[in-house]
């Protein structure tokens, strides 16, 4: 019989397959432009630090924005459920491996106070931080007024997968161009990971977009679910959208890469795919500063009915500072991020994010391994 | 010389090696539709348990079909064989590693008593489920005249390969296009893996076609023997001749995915690859109701000349009712499959099966380590 | 500047990357004809022996002779260097792994005897066995004659890499051409991989080829050396070689896979790659008849200079007849080979070997791993 | 909406992925030419001892240089920086893992003493070896001018990754066009990885190119930035702009491929890839000559900001004479470099290293694991 048409599947790429090539110029590290803009903030840091509770308190959300960064608050965890967050932190930190999804679906049955919402921005702002506070889109409506009230400077709306348009029977979707209108401040919204889809969020006229499915270190999404895309081809494709948004609006939406960033060279590697800014987890959960304490888990993990994350342990490894800028104590890439990024971009020759954007990728598996097997077979951790 | 001809190789994929891509629009999980539906059955779980005495027993179809599902009793398995299996399943539990494989062959050696076969498809009837149970073909002559007197449901014919046309000299090969009139009730086959050999079983007449040679948890068919096409290509592709079988004929016969599903990534990724329903062994062989006592073995495995199947320990995690509908109590996603596949479809913009079975599939590879080396460092079981 | 043209690489593979596509129909297996000729002999077990000290003594010959397949004697091991070489294998199987290496080098700088190499011969002739004797080219003219006179049935010239023209300053390279008249028994050559060289080889007038250069589980080449193509393009290319080769002259030069084989799916995949016979080492070494006491090592490993093998642990794991016969007690597809190849092609629907070169086959690295996460965790060897 | 151009990445291998294929002729192995000439020199062996402080001291030159290779003395090191190197050394191979990265940022911030400088020179001289040194880029003004002096015979200049034009703010850029006449030897540059980058610098002027970017057994250079290419196709790329550059200039600049070398295999897929010549670190490390004392390190490891490279327990395993010219003792191919070069050559039926350069090379990743797995599950090291 006649061949019948079979399904042609495309295939994407995540960082441990590629690698950047050198350029055929170099420049000093020291003339490297790295800044971040999103709509009237300027970071000198390209990193933002997660939304999530072994990450962002108040304190490293202050911290954070004296590094020059970035950090999210989460408006739905901890923080704003607890007066007194410490307590329950320190025992998520102390729950056995085997215990600690019952009690975190616990913890986070307690209701969210509102005016802990109001009073945590307020202590960041206090501090004279950029402060940036997120929200799931079913919180939206209730969150949004309070977080505005306590002039936030940015707003994050953020959902394992947010798409421009979601159906619902039961209650009338989150409409972004609606929200927009009624926010004085940029609105960052994710997660997405293609093309079409984060082209429909920019066009919603919001400020800015998350870039990833379930690449986090503490996340089992793609284990649950079946769903994602490795994040140097989704940063890839979300980056043509925004070139493409660019082109039919004249607006230029910045793209930040959420997610799967285990050390300088993913972070590297983020850049090179298109990323204006990458959000990490688990390597600042690492600080000394974070309230984790030594573990990381993700914001699904306590989800009553489907948790889609775990609790795992990253250890204690120096201060935010030292991930941040160095001077390095450990050869495995995970401190001294932004020298790292500075030095990638002196080696390509590039002297801004833009440019780094264009830099040659190439899919190299090997990579990871080649000459490798003394370290492969007596690794440090 | 003239560089020959040499021979060209497809390329085919397993669940772990792509991912499914979020949509541009999301729906609420709760307005998805996933019923499947089988010659004039309907069932509201998408799931059947399968054919193997780890699994399926009397208690367990019983409950499965309360729970909209359907569980398949194998009528060559220690039910039909023993008055008293209870015993039997007992003692493969306990028996060794090492001597295992022995007593298997011993256990499946006794003959099966016609009068058992008649006496549990009727304990599944009284109790008002739907009952369905499986034949090899070379017992389908013997067997199926009794399992159509003690009125069975749904009658399924499985062997590691069955094709429309076998080949004997000895006797003369089971001819479905005479079996289908002979039996009043729907005729599930397989297993098979290509478009041909799944278009050539659907002109026979049968009613639903089980997709799957080799992936099994306890099966080693593909070590064996070398045989087999990992799942995502083999549903993709049986799910083309159903396509085409509709075209050619009006009648749409669904197709199974049976085997290799391990957690609800695989089972979503077999619907988007083109499933109406899956079968799973292990990871229900994990109930509290199960009748392996956490164990789990091939039905190949008792081959007296050919073993191909291992027994393996899979624990008991759950009641049934919680793997398919959750609460999870774990993050592995081996429980809540129902909320897995709803949220999946969610996530997808889909509202029906149907139209999961058109969503983007990408080859992902890295979708199960990208950002993961602390849960491949220390992994939870 | 423009593009520069960088070389193109082929990309070839191994047994574990491939699957086998069962047919649209299928036969029993008792139908089947596995009969492997060489120019005059038939053997009804298409399975050879290991010209390998650990695999083929007198003894071994004799059984598998017996049981329809070949094995062949290497007349440039223990067997022809010591009176009693039972003593010195057992040596070999009680040194330690620091030691082996350097007692290996000692064992095989003993001179042969040619007085011995008459006699194990005869020995086996004796038996009422088909009796084939190895030799490599460098020793082809002072052996070839003394194999000759004590009768040997079928003379093997085979060292890592064989080819069709050998150049050397300091002797006259071996001419297949001039050895094939002077000697009355059909010659096998090998080893080779590309379909040049085994065209080339096949035009000398020799009666088979081997192909595999590298793979053998106690070998090394690979790694010390870089070079060699893995089993399933090798057999390929040499098999369409074959097919040209008969184009060209009328004459059907058999071709034989050797190494690399570690269970029944090896082996059916091998066939289904146009193997007309398969070649097998470590897996023979497993029976109880096997002179290598449940070792196995290769014959590079010896080299004075350049040793290139190791000695492994394979274990005793049944007779010679069960390996080839069953029945089966293990699982894992390393015994019962003759009956896998016998099942794998009645899957597939073919009743001869002929036939079988022409079955599907799949690049499918998910063969291995898919749905077998539980056998990966606690694998059983 | 129309489908968007993406970003096309190229696929790019390393040693593990690829293999040689056999010849259609042989050749016999000491038949072979494996001399390695650069401007004016003529080496023997073709391998360079890294300019790495575990691997080259003056001793280690004399005798690299008595076998026919050469040793490059880096000027950077613990030899320039200390009367009494040894002491040193010994301390570094005595720290403990958690200690070593802090070590040898404190040993290697010591200031260069310009007279020891010269000493090494003259005594690497003296004992009648060719004396190779060598320099980062941002040292070679200062460092040149002495080396000159003490006639040191060829002069490198190396970082990782070295451009034709660096772009600096602070100081004027290294120009190697402005350095080649001012300098009265040959001049070696490296590393870097693209054809477009290798044939500008050749255009410089300079007499040899360094392959490779982040392949060092103790480089964590890919890691921390996420920046290289392979060693197979960045040899390929390069040795296409040698060629380039010979059409355009009539002059042949040698490269030679640095890093990522574990064996007999990786080397002469090196040769086979384009290399002229190959550096070796952790290979060498293990002689009983290195000064590493059976440790390995990276030069980028005691970066005080952004260390690059981990300590790494090599063993000693022979003298260097062992390594290169064997017999050798085991069988994992790091030892008898030369006879595995010779024996690769003579499989491919090239007596040349400049007809190795064409052998055919295939992608088969499958070369390092089947047949394997006896090795794989009982590994020697």
């Amino acid at each position: 019989m006649a061949a019948p048409q079979f399904r042609q599947l495309r295939r994407v790429y995540g960082f441990d397959e590629v690698a950047i090539v050198p350029g055929d110029t170099t420049i000093n590290p020291d003339q490297t432009n790295i800044d971040f803009k999103i709509e009237g903030f300027t970071f000198a840091t390209p990193i933002l630090a997660s939304a999530m509770d072994a990450v962002t308190d108040v304190n490293f959300a202050t911290l954070m924005s004296k590094l020059g960064g970035l950090a999210v608050l989460n408006l739905e965890g901890v923080q704003t459920r607890y007066d007194n967050p410490q307590e329950v932190l320190t025992e998520i930190a102390q729950a056995s491996d085997a215990k600690v999804t019952l009690l975190l679906q616990k913890v986070y049955s307690q209701p969210i106070k509102e005016n802990l919402v109001g009073e945590r921005i307020q202590s960041i702002k206090k501090s004279g931080a950029v402060c940036a506070v997120s929200v799931t889109p079913a919180n939206t409506k209730r969150l949004a007024p309070i977080a505005a009230e306590a002039k936030a400077d940015i707003f994050v709306v953020q959902s394992t997968v947010t798409s421009a348009r979601h159906i619902s029977k039961s209650y009338r979707g989150l409409i972004f161009s609606e929200l927009r209108p009624s926010m004085p401040m940029p609105i960052i919204v994710g997660n997405c990971v293609s093309y079409s889809a984060c082209l429909e969020l920019m066009r919603t006229g919001i400020s800015g977009v998350l870039i990833g499915v379930g690449p986090g270190a503490a996340c089992t999404t793609r284990q649950v679910l079946g769903v994602g895309v490795p994040q140097v081809t989704a940063t890839m494709d979300c980056a043509a959208a925004r070139d493409e948004y660019l082109r039919e609006s004249g607006r230029y939406v910045p793209i930040i890469t959420d997610g799967g960033i285990g050390n300088g060279g993913d972070l590297c590697k983020a850049f090179a795919s298109g990323a204006d800014a990458v959000m990490l987890g688990s390597i600042l959960a690492q600080a000394k500063e974070a309230p984790g304490l030594g573990y990381h888990w993700g914001m699904a993990n306590p989800h009553p009915a489907l948790p889609r994350g775990t609790r795992i342990k990253v250890g204690t490894t120096g201060t935010l500072e030292q991930i941040l800028f160095g001077p390095a104590s450990v050869t495995d890439g995970s401190q001294n991020l932004v020298g790292a990024l500075r030095t990638a971009m002196g080696i390509c020759g590039v002297p801004t994010i833009q440019e780094m954007h264009r830099v040659e990728i190439v899919i190299a598996p090997a990579i990871t391994t080649e000459g490798k097997s003394w370290q492969l077979l007596h690794p440090s951790h």
